[in-house]
């Protein structure tokens, strides 16, 4: 399936994103929609249909799509979606196919933002390379010479739920401590609890005095604007994320790291602390070789990644 | 290098051993030997190179060494190793290459062992899995495709300086609260410092008094004697491996994992206690493929994998 054009698509927690993409990586057209009340998978899969024929299949080879959540991408099965409770061990791979009348091919969300990177983004050239994403939840892809690394059953990369505190708070998966209780939009309440009393103060008035209301985008101004609370919680969350991938690179042995998802673009506010506490956590002649990049594609990610695996199947 | 015999040799903190290896791996003869006070590159090769002489060379087509420490298995180099801090940037495999004239595969013991396990042990049918060995410290070697996985340098398994605890004890590494921290000879410590004050204390005290008396064994032998107190220890040492292990399983969506080390021996007191948080911290999808063995080579799992390494090369 080397030629001609593919659709990418992006399901995320609250919208889709599909792209029509060339063989050379170019995204010719794409549209976003919110996805409707139902969040069934058979109502998304009609819902991506209807988007996918106004934009046309002309000359499309194949689609891929990435969802958030637990999939078998050599069946096609989503076992399980945090963010879609309804899904439960759905055929998602073959709904698609059915509906759209072309081949599909599945995968999670971030591996498919990887897959991206690697082709046209900050990790292009790059043969090894573990690619994170900060969002909602922390996602994660490994890439080993030039393929995404599929694991056993392609439940790889799940970086979030590496333990990086044994006693730490509860995660959403039922575990306790994991990296995503720090460095994702959900964590930020864990984030703030390393705080003083008083800083952690300061960023909740800001944020009218509702500790839900502290967003990434809102610490991301505050430290910008030179508030000194928010700029030490940022600390924090790079201190957690730089420990994580010390973890990953301690086992995996890949050196290239892309961080991507919404939080990546708060970047001159964590980096440093993560490369210091990455540095301290890691054996010098690895922290040597370590490169840190910041992803490029943005929200193109998914839809270029969905259109890379298209063309390398 | 599919026929002939195979020399194995595995370098331990404090001990070698040496093998003469068939191509089916059968070990048809072994050497161990204390390492001598010197305890440089050059005198340990020396010494190798000895024992070799005396097992006999006939037949041998090449010679598989694991060492402990940071090593480029790609140009033969240990950067540093902790048990032999003379070593800085040794070319070993050159040096054994001069030494004994013939073809030599260096690499990190712990992938030396997993390679060994694969070949004619526990993992053996295996394509997947992942090896940990339990001893002074905690090492690794992940097996994919049937090969040792080898990230870009070859520094990859260091699953013993995951990070499982943020704030926890200073480890050998110059990090903080990684696995190995808790879940080796060195460590055993800090899995003390988790229990009560009396239990400690009832443990300390069988061990004369001093808290550096208390071996892996010593917490074996009072388990296994019916002492509640070094029952709690290892159900601690098992919560921080099951924590481990899941962060393994999260990342490499690898599902076998093979457990080896001195401290496997103990497999008894510790594997409920290991399997029970490790389920608490994977999606139950995760969890229903782990299968956990223990290794079966024991002490000829670094000569096999040598050897195999070998005849694979």
């Amino acid at each position: 399936m080397g030629e001609g054009l593919a659709l990418g698509i992006d399901i995320g927690a609250t919208n889709f994103r599909l792209g029509l993409v060339s063989s050379d990586g170019v995204v010719l057209e794409r549209r976003m929609e919110g996805v409707g009340r139902d969040r069934s998978a058979r109502g998304i899969v009609s819902q991506v249909e209807r988007c996918a024929a106004a934009v046309g299949y002309n000359g499309v080879v194949g689609v891929g799509i990435g969802v958030p959540g637990i999939v078998d991408p050599s069946c096609g099965v989503v076992y399980r979606s945090p963010h879609y409770p309804k899904w439960l061990n759905e055929p998602v791979k073959e709904m698609f196919e059915d509906t759209l009348g072309l081949p599909v091919v599945l995968d999670n969300d971030a591996n498919m933002a990887a897959s991206g990177e690697g082709w046209r983004g900050a990790a292009s050239g790059m043969d090894n390379f573990i690619m994170i994403t900060l969002g909602t939840g922390v996602g994660g892809g490994i890439v080993c010479g030039g393929r995404l690394f599929r694991g056993e059953k392609g439940f790889t990369g799940e970086i979030g739920h590496m333990v990086v505190d044994f006693d730490g708070p509860s995660c959403a998966c039922g575990g306790r401590g994991c990296l995503e209780t720090y460095t994702s939009a959900s964590g930020i309440p864990n984030i703030l609890g390393r705080l003083g009393e008083g800083d952690r103060r300061r960023i909740i008035d800001a944020a009218g005095g509702d500790v839900s209301s502290v967003t990434p985008r809102l610490l991301y101004e505050l430290a910008k604007g030179g508030d000194p609370s928010s700029s030490l919680a940022w600390r924090w969350f790079g201190r957690y994320l730089g420990v994580g991938i010390a973890s990953l690179v301690n086992v995996t042995g890949i050196f290239n790291i892309v961080i991507g998802g919404g939080i990546s673009r708060a970047w001159d506010c964590f980096i440093s602390h993560l490369e210091d506490e990455m540095k301290k956590r890691l054996y010098k002649e690895s922290a040597s070789f370590v490169r840190i990049v910041q992803a490029s594609l943005l929200d193109d990610a998914g839809i270029l990644g969905g259109a890379n695996e298209v063309f390398k199947s």
